[in-house]
């Protein structure tokens, strides 16, 4: 497995921001623009000086619906050649270990998806990959039969967890996405099932809009995906990006 | 008719950003922020040496799908006590004068969507309202019959037009939204019509997601919306707000 660098953005416990590259050592801390000019200031934040944060702050995720073959063929759904997507805000979007939080008024299902997230860089480049999960109140979505409501069941604040880190250069052709509940592994898919490749979901989806710098595209769950109880630890992880870990409520 | 303060934002010949009050006679200048403490500058630049620019940038707009019963109606749809919405990302945003842009390799319909639109203030608090094209590639919605494609078929560069202005203390309850196609009115509705008051949509969509200062609520249309050609010109108008005038292609 080739291993670029990962970078992950930071708090310390004065509360400032800031972001670098990591290890499990910790963090050479950077200066400049992450998806610009960026160079090392020189200091070292060893482990247990920071807490990580969502390892980008993304202007909108696009969260890909049914785009790998086994989920595709499980649901009787027809592979697409164009991504089918729909919009997550910025709002929804928190790091590793915040809490995702239950919509108030909402008793139904909050399930989560483990998934690939690709990082969009300059030039709607791919800049590198994360892990996400793509949080769903999946009661609401067929609430109203006459309008699925994609967004509101995806966009509740907390709904978007993403990291631990941007992985650059990472080989995806052999990863997996394993994603555990208190645990156990519910999620646990080949990256190469994908229907349309990172490559080319950003070069389609680049032709519908404008992606910017720090823009995630959640490339879609596969089998697997289930429902969290109060207290439900859920961890999603890519080997080379690392264990992007929520708990809900 | 109350009017309260118009807003708009303004690029110079220079090339200079800033934004003030309006009235015909121009723009009296503001410094600070728009949605928190702004003060006059003493500047005036008189009409003509300015060009209009949207009125704010928001990070996201919530477009409201059928929230007029007129159209509820025609279309024979329920209508609902909750927004049912989806979400067209801050890229898509364009101001008065600019051109809506035709997606590449996309040769269906284009129609053009006459609306109020709701703008945030601070603490998720109506500021003002404002008009909005909000423009739909509508072949695309129901392309896939699996998976209704809103965010992609309204969420194109150039699709979201808002202004001139953002009119505050806006006595909604006499108004009408009109809109023109070519100088031919396509759309005259009263707002009034409204399944959910603006009101009652800020407030329900503050419970679903963070709303920030500056986004964008577009309250849906209401019936004669249509089908733009190239070089179509449309008009959105509502009094005390003024005109959108935007070309397409």
């Amino acid at each position: 497995m080739t291993i670029g660098t990962r970078w992950a953005r930071f708090r310390t416990k004065d509360g400032n921001l800031g972001f670098g590259t990591y290890t499990e050592a910790g963090i050479l801390v950077h200066d400049g623009d992450l998806f610009g000019t960026a160079w090392p200031t020189g200091v070292h934040l060893p482990s247990g000086e920071f807490i990580l944060q969502s390892p980008c702050t993304p202007s909108k995720i696009l969260a890909l619906w049914n785009n790998f073959h086994e989920l595709c063929a499980k649901l009787g759904k027809q592979p697409r050649s164009h991504p089918q997507f729909l919009i997550k805000p910025a709002t929804c979007v928190i790091g590793p270990g915040e809490a995702i939080k239950r919509p108030q008024g909402y008793a139904g299902k909050v399930v989560f998806e483990g998934e690939l997230g690709i990082v969009i860089g300059a030039g709607a480049a791919i800049f590198g990959f994360t892990c996400v999960n793509d949080v769903t109140a999946i009661g609401i979505i067929s609430e109203n039969v006459e309008f699925e409501q994609w967004c509101r069941a995806k966009g509740f604040d907390s709904f978007g967890c993403i990291g631990p880190v941007i992985a650059t250069a990472l080989d995806l052709s052999a990863l997996r996405v394993i994603t555990r509940l208190n645990g156990d592994v519910r999620q646990d898919y080949s990256i190469a099932d994908m229907v349309i490749s990172p490559e080319e979901v950003v070069r389609r989806i680049s032709g519908d809009m404008t992606l910017l710098p720090g823009d995630v595209i959640a490339c879609g769950t596969s089998v697997g995906a289930g429902s969290m109880r109060d207290g439900s630890i859920v961890e999603v992880s890519i080997d080379g990006i690392g264990v992007l870990q929520n708990t809900f409520g």
